[in-house]
């Protein structure tokens, strides 16, 4: 399965301008044969839409939901994008899967990082749900949640090879460690695809580091985006060809659990 | 603290040579100050010793132990090597640390990798014993231990500042990425130290991807070695040093446990 990853640099507070962007990336993905477009964390608000975000954030099955499910009926492709969902009184940092058949799910962040999150947001009880598309088992995870191997062991032993992570990671040095040492970790650890993707530039209220990266079960880097720019990119999903790697690497089987 | 791993080219199965070889680095690290020296896995008997293991295997008290302590005291220094270590019938692949005032303790492999060491040594349930020494608090894994974060972050939340891992890596792609990359993204996800000292070259038996190294609670390296040669690292360990990575990267603090 072909992937696409957007790495996108999201308009504050403007639902409509970051929808477009993002079904522009879906009729171009599409048109290269990918199953699948991943945008950002908070890719439908902005991630620092600060004390606006309350207002932006929109129910399960509500306007968001409705608007992306039609962007992948209308171009053929699966998505995946961070939003604001809101559940009564109560805001989540959540990331949305709808496919062009009608299916959805939606990921609320567990791990909430520093003030700023903990100020806007609730966090969710992690959870090991995965999802079967196109013949791939896929879990979700949002940002500073898959810098906790736990959360990724999770999915993994949930039966996902493939783990999509919408991310707002900020630059700095930790940022750029994350990005290119420690996604590909969490790949190896588990022998699962991660999909790590970040917003680039600045929005006024933050500046991101980009390097949005699409990583093997070895490993390696199938694709990586630069640290300044606006980036589609793209990947094949393959498990199978990830044998040899799985067979000298068997964390999976070798795990001592519940210790 | 001062700490030096001797990457190491045993013997196989000459207890004497490797403990000679040991000694030897011993009085070289003592002489540029450091408090402690680690050699690899079964730096004692060759890690490839095979069918010579059991009959090699010496309990705790026993031979190999009191003359590690010999040496710790004659230099000054504190040591952790690998050795096989008998209880009885059962054999296991443990790690001894002595320091030069008497103190002792013996840290047994948890995780076996593959036929040839399950052939050999029995797994230990694994454990979160860590050890005060001169101000650093630290904790033990043995190779293929360290390679699963849950273990990792047990010797971290029971307070290990420094993780001593002596190891029998061998040469390959998944060699050169567990200690290229997978090893630095343990210090980062943990916020501590983690000091990884392999065998180089090759035994008769298994052929070693060397690349030890000692890397800091912000990913990086502080010492490295090389893929092919024996090499004495040397590195200060100053968890003071990281406060501002630590207060970045609240990894311990804002871990969801027992989910």
């Amino acid at each position: 399965m072909k992937i696409a990853a957007l790495q996108m640099q999201s308009v504050l507070a403007d639902v409509s301008a970051n929808l477009a962007r993002i079904e522009h990336a879906a009729k171009e993905a599409a048109s290269q044969g990918a199953a699948l477009l991943i945008a950002p964390e908070l890719a439908v608000t902005g991630y620092g839409a600060g004390e606006a975000m309350a207002s932006l954030a929109s129910p399960a099955g509500g306007e968001v939901e409705q608007r992306l499910g039609e962007i992948a009926r209308t171009h053929s492709i699966a998505i995946v994008a961070g939003f604001a969902e809101r559940d009564g009184n109560i805001v989540y940092n959540s990331a949305l899967f709808v496919d062009d058949t009608g299916n959805s799910h939606i990921y609320r962040k567990s791990h909430l990082y520093g003030d700023y999150e903990r100020g806007l947001f609730t966090a969710e009880k992690p959870t090991a749900d995965v999802i079967d598309y196109r013949g791939i088992t896929f879990g979700m995870l949002i940002c500073y949640d898959v810098e906790f191997p736990e959360n990724v062991r999770r999915l993994a032993l949930a039966g996902a090879e493939l783990v999509v992570v919408p991310t707002a990671l900020p630059k700095g040095t930790s940022g750029s460690f994350i990005a290119q040492t420690l996604i590909r970790t969490r790949a190896f650890e588990n022998q699962v695809h991660v999909a790590y993707v970040n917003h680039a530039g600045g929005d006024g209220a933050f500046d991101y580091a980009g390097l949005s990266c699409i990583a093997s079960p070895d490993g390696r880097y199938l694709a990586q985006a630069s640290e300044q720019s606006e980036a589609l990119l793209y990947a094949e999903i393959e498990p199978d060809a990830y044998a040899q790697s799985r067979e000298e690497n068997t964390y999976l089987r070798d795990l001592i659990q519940n210790v």
